[in-house]
């Protein structure tokens, strides 16, 4: 490989005969050793890396690695080969990103991935369909109508004879496929306001018409979603793009569990009431698993005020939802049988690459709420999955999600989130056992939040009155914000951190640091490494002034 | 392999330390030759079987097809080790997939990609990053702003000192990557509509007291989306999403060349005018590169109506936006650097793998009108992507892009778009010269549109008043529409059909085939032998019943 840039730059010439190869992949056998070779370097050259370090943020490193990516002019001819780009991919750009495939990386809900995922994605790129219509992806629109079938079937469980009829029915639709869960739940929020404002005499419905024609038409003043303290903030975006404003979804106060607090939901719903309709519920949200603490709202209990409010009930299961394969822990989603809609990530725990969204219905026609049609595909009538959803184009992550449903079974994904649930348990138990921590959140699913409370503290949060209590926090937040920058920046491991609201009062933040325990490779004894960093971090760091 | 599947299933147990393997990359040379043999495969096997036929959708071996994927119980134990769903794969599933890499398949937006693609895919599949946040993905996020700021430049071409401001900086954003150019424009809508409507005294702004408030709050009653017919669905999508409602998308009459009209829209915008304010026009789109025929709308003129009346500009380049590199057509886009937000997607013509929307904006910070954050992620003030996008998780695209601009370079890509345009010219002579084709919209950029029109028929349209016009058209767009069926469903090659309205009127449609022509692959001789099939086809099964 030459090394002089000028002089590698100078042999780069974009040519039409290069170019037209490029698009032929090469048939002898050089060229295609070639083409794996790369490949291997790929599987092995990046894998060998991830395995060293964590390496988040660091303020300063980052500012630095910036100012090597300041060139904002694209270079008229070629400036590398793919070896070359492959070996800077290899050498200089994954170092600088983050190891989200370590064990000690327990900070956010991306983790390592079955490396068979890899596969499964390249050839998705290879084949390169376009899920937007059957004419550009054939047999994989097919495949694309089971999986989301199989997910239905996991989540709502009714009789053969309904998923006969609608597998691969092309009048119906039992979910779709998203970019992520934040698109999953704009989805399910915007079938849920075209529902309560649909066509009727002369008026169009929402969808055409507008959401003031809308609630015009249904003498509405303001609608409104309820939904938990704890709502992933996907949510008041879903609110701020479809027109009903973020401040209308209401954030209803949790008990001590982190789960919706079912009389404050009443009390909430009880003032609604007395606007006689003028303030409408368009939704009420259930979460499998919030994102700050993995906590689970009573579902059913949530099912059951739909029912008897007529109202829409989705349930953002976007973390939680594959703990339903799991038989031991499968009951805690009980409930979710109930809901008009629900939100899956692919990528949290079907432990997918990046980029699997989904959203599944119960009714497998509502989806024709925001049906869309175009003179040149998605004609009525056709398969073209890409009449029903916020996407057009897509590509066919429903070809790596089957697959994988293949390769891991449901138990071989029930073995992955019951080790999450008892290796996330453990930790809770090895918090409680140190004098300097704090247990916040214990584990339901496999989230939990602790923070640093060194004994001292402790004692006197017991006995303090609220105005004490309030600056005793203080100084703790304080303390757990930089014990988390700091060993963030050490880069040895990463621990999330949030703030969560004592007695759901803003003006009382506790600042605590989380935990996602997703990664099969995170053991106890590195749990208890990363405890035992944070004590060296308080130690070194914070123990003079952290005497209350 | 063990061929009996009942076999193979008793073998397959999900356990434990199986899974756990599955994380860990395996460092035995026989294992990893294993993964790298996988690679081979689908790199080469899918390539051979791509080379054979095009392949599209035949409606009865859909239904076929459809039956041998009803199953939709989750198997509980494995079903299939990696290197059988390979197999599978490549054997069962790429056969009845669409060959969207065939030179004979010019029906849609999709073409075939660099192989070096298919490498850099896998790249970001192995590093799984997390674009939400720099926590998820530390220097590929400085990447994606890179990458970003290359793209504005070609657009906007602003100066240096402009770029070297803005291309790190955390507090400013000059675009988003987004799924695709559906979502990209929804983005650019939603702006628009947050900056038609932004905070005023007591008034929070639209994205948080909701649409009708910010209607109430600025004395409007309705707001209006301008564009031409020819513009794309997902515009009408936005609308729908945002709460504006899709009859809000007004379409704007097309002159003979397929570009907005100006006296239409110099029409439409006095009727609105007339409404002294209460009907606001909330954007104005002008298209670079209609779907249905490659047209450019006179952007300078649509840029100096939208800043005499102060309106909002968004350019769909969805598919001509890459014309900017071409140092020969790059001047078709010329008036696209006053654009508010321009959409352009990269698996168009970019050439990348499915997934790569982007909407650029020339205010750096009018993205601010979307911003959202939360406790544990996105803080204000953080480098977090994730803050101003739609989407949250998102996977990182921009790393292939980036790594494609330095493998070809701009030049290469004007070869390629020129050669496109190059092509669709000589492919417009060729039907010029056959006497029974009629060139309905000649190609501007690389789309053109005909019909199969017997010399009969044109001698009759010639000189026929309306009604039989309309008749004559009416059995024309019969016959078309069986041809572009039965060239499909033979397998060979592929032209899409659409339908244009002469006139602008929607009482006299007009079918037409519609030929896209990016697949460097495609070449003068290929067109002749699809319009050669189509000749056959007409003559072997319409012929007799042709005549008028």
């Amino acid at each position: 490989m030459n090394t002089d840039p000028s002089a590698a730059q100078k042999k780069l010439i974009a040519d039409w005969q290069t170019l037209n190869r490029i698009f032929i992949r090469p048939e002898d056998d050089v060229s295609r050793q070639a083409l794996v070779k790369y490949m291997e370097q790929i599987l092995f050259g990046l894998h060998d890396f991830l395995q060293q370090h964590v390496g988040i943020t660091e303020a300063v490193s980052l500012k630095n690695l910036a100012e090597r990516f300041k060139e904002t002019r694209i270079g008229r001819h070629p400036e590398k080969k793919l070896a070359d780009v492959i070996s800077q991919l290899v050498n200089e750009i994954a170092p600088h990103a983050v190891n989200v495939a370590s064990p000690y990386f327990i900070g956010h809900m991306t983790s390592a991935i079955p490396y068979f995922m890899v596969h499964l994605k390249t050839i998705t790129a290879a084949l390169n369909q376009n899920m937007v219509k059957i004419e550009t992806s054939k047999v994989v629109s097919i495949v694309e109508k089971q999986v989301i079938a199989k997910l239905h079937r996991l989540i709502y469980g009714m009789d053969e004879a309904f998923y006969r009829e609608h597998v691969q029915s092309p009048s119906t639709s039992l979910g779709c496929f998203t970019e992520d869960g934040t698109l999953a739940n704009i989805t399910a929020l915007w079938v849920a306001r075209n529902r309560l404002m649909p066509p009727d005499g002369d008026f169009n419905g929402c969808e055409v018409e507008g959401l003031a024609a809308g609630l015009k038409a249904y003498g509405i003043d303001r609608c409104m979603v309820l939904v938990s303290r704890l709502g992933h903030y996907s949510l008041r975006k879903a609110a701020g793009v479809l027109g009903i404003g973020n401040r209308n979804i209401v954030a209803v106060d949790v008990d001590r569990h982190n789960r919706m607090d079912l009389k404050a939901l009443a009390k909430t719903m009880a003032e609604l009431q007395a606007t006689q309709g003028r303030t409408r519920i368009m939704a009420l949200v259930g979460i499998a698993g919030t994102t700050e603490t993995g906590s689970v709202d009573p579902l059913p209990e949530l099912a059951d005020i739909c029912a008897r409010h007529d109202l829409f009930f989705h349930v953002d299961a976007a973390w939680g939802g594959p703990t339903l394969m799991s038989e031991k822990y499968g009951h805690y989603l009980r409930g979710i049988e109930y809901a008009d809609s629900v939100t899956i990530d692919g990528h949290k725990q079907l432990y997918m690459p990046m980029g699997c969204g989904m959203v599944y219905f119960k009714d497998p026609h509502v989806l024709d709420h925001i049906a869309y049609h175009a003179r040149y595909i998605a004609r009525p009538g056709s398969v073209d999955l890409g009449i029903k959803s916020i996407a057009g184009s897509r590509e066919a992550n429903s070809l790596v999600l089957a697959s994988a449903l293949q390769i891991m079974g449901s138990r071989g994904y029930a073995l992955l989130i019951e080790h999450g649930i008892k290796t996330a348990q453990a930790f809770a138990d090895a918090i409680r056992q140190r004098a300097l921590f704090e247990l916040v959140s214990p584990p339901q699913l496999n989230i939990l939040t602790y923070r640093v409370c060194p004994p001292p503290f402790r004692d006197r949060l017991k006995s303090a009155g609220p105005a004490q209590r309030r600056a005793l926090n203080a100084c703790l937040n304080m303390m757990n914000r930089n014990i988390q920058v700091l060993q963030r920046e050490a880069g040895n491991s990463f621990v999330s951190r949030t703030t969560l609201y004592e007695n759901n009062s803003e003006e009382d933040p506790l600042v605590v640091l989380r935990a996602v325990i997703m990664n099969p490779m995170t053991t106890s004894t590195i749990l208890n490494r990363i405890l035992d960093e944070q004590e060296a971090i308080y130690r070194q760091n914070l123990h003079p002034e952290a005497d209350p």
